[in-house]
């Protein structure tokens, strides 16, 4: 693998574990971002919406995702799409879009190495010996970028965040700062919504 | 300010810029984590549900809470509840729930610092000269936590996250994996989401 590919030491301590997921997002990340034409996203430009739903495995690689691109969740530039899926769409409203999806082949011959044995024991990523997580990176690392991954243009893909404002108001119960778009009346005073009992 | 609530180097490099709001959220997490008895979460045992929603800013703070915390996004343990507010609840199953938020007095006098003008004539965060960001980064660190952080023990915070499976089908339109709970059923056969044309 082209060693631009593999994560920095400080990404597996921002995960918190070795696992084959995290730089699998990395290494997707980067290709995306060599093919849309962009740097590591310092501000707002850049936005990935990943497959990925919940109760299911193979979601750290959002993660390398975060750290290969820097769209980053607190910059409000990633969002799971919630289909279940492997894959995700990388966006920049100047450059386009493309997406990047594992593909069934490569899951299935992933799928073979010892490390999902242990997974499937419930058994934390944490706790599996380090050279059995080794050696799946490694085998993954060794696999060329077209047997791992399809790629697709998507030019008609587009997306357009939430208009912002810095307009904020005082919860008349909590006392508590909100953001304008998120107060909600009760009793014709300003509330918050865990406040206003309204939910959302 | 306790030199254990300054982020590392590379939480600067991960997040993009330098802005006062993910050191915020990483001294906001580590002052939670101590709170709860907690170490940085290395597998998806600790929660984090910031406040934050879309459209407004200070969002940021969620990178710093996923670097203290190792709650991470692509782990499954970070989720927004899109109230608007600059506030997070910490939750470990074994260990209880804490909420922290930002008191309207410190959110006042912090954005009398220069660096929100910058900010409210749309200037990206990069872009503002570093000595701006860094002298309310600096007013910031010099404050007393009690200043800066309300915190309520939430004796009664409970959260189950979805139950996981390893199980997946092949969608019987685009050959993709899907993992099950988000397989559909069309003319008989599973479907992923975006190939069902059901949207969700």
């Amino acid at each position: 693998m082209n060693k631009e590919y593999a994560p920095p030491e400080w990404a597996f301590e921002f995960h918190g574990h070795r696992c084959p997921f995290m730089p699998i997002g990395y290494r997707m990340g980067k290709l995306a971002m060599k093919s849309l034409g962009v740097e590591h996203e310092k501000d707002h430009g850049l936005f990935v919406f990943p497959e990925i739903g919940e109760g299911h495995p193979q979601t750290c690689m959002m993660d390398g995702m975060q750290i290969a691109t820097g769209a980053t969740y607190g910059k409000l530039l990633m969002a799971k799409t919630f289909y279940g899926k492997l894959a995700a769409t990388f966006y920049h409203p100047q450059k386009g879009a493309v997406r990047y999806s594992l593909k069934p082949e490569f899951i299935d011959a992933m799928g073979k190495f010892e490390f999902f044995g242990y997974r499937k024991k419930g058994i934390e990523p944490s706790q599996i010996p380090e050279k059995i997580a080794d050696e799946v990176i490694g085998w993954i690392d060794s696999q060329p970028d077209d047997f791992i991954f399809k790629v697709e243009p998507k030019p008609d893909f587009r997306f357009t965040p939430a208009k912002g404002s810095f307009n904020k108001a005082k919860c008349s119960q909590c006392g508590e700062y909100v953001f304008e778009r998120y107060v909600r009346t009760k009793d014709g005073q300003p509330t918050c919504i865990p406040c206003s009992g309204y939910g959302k």
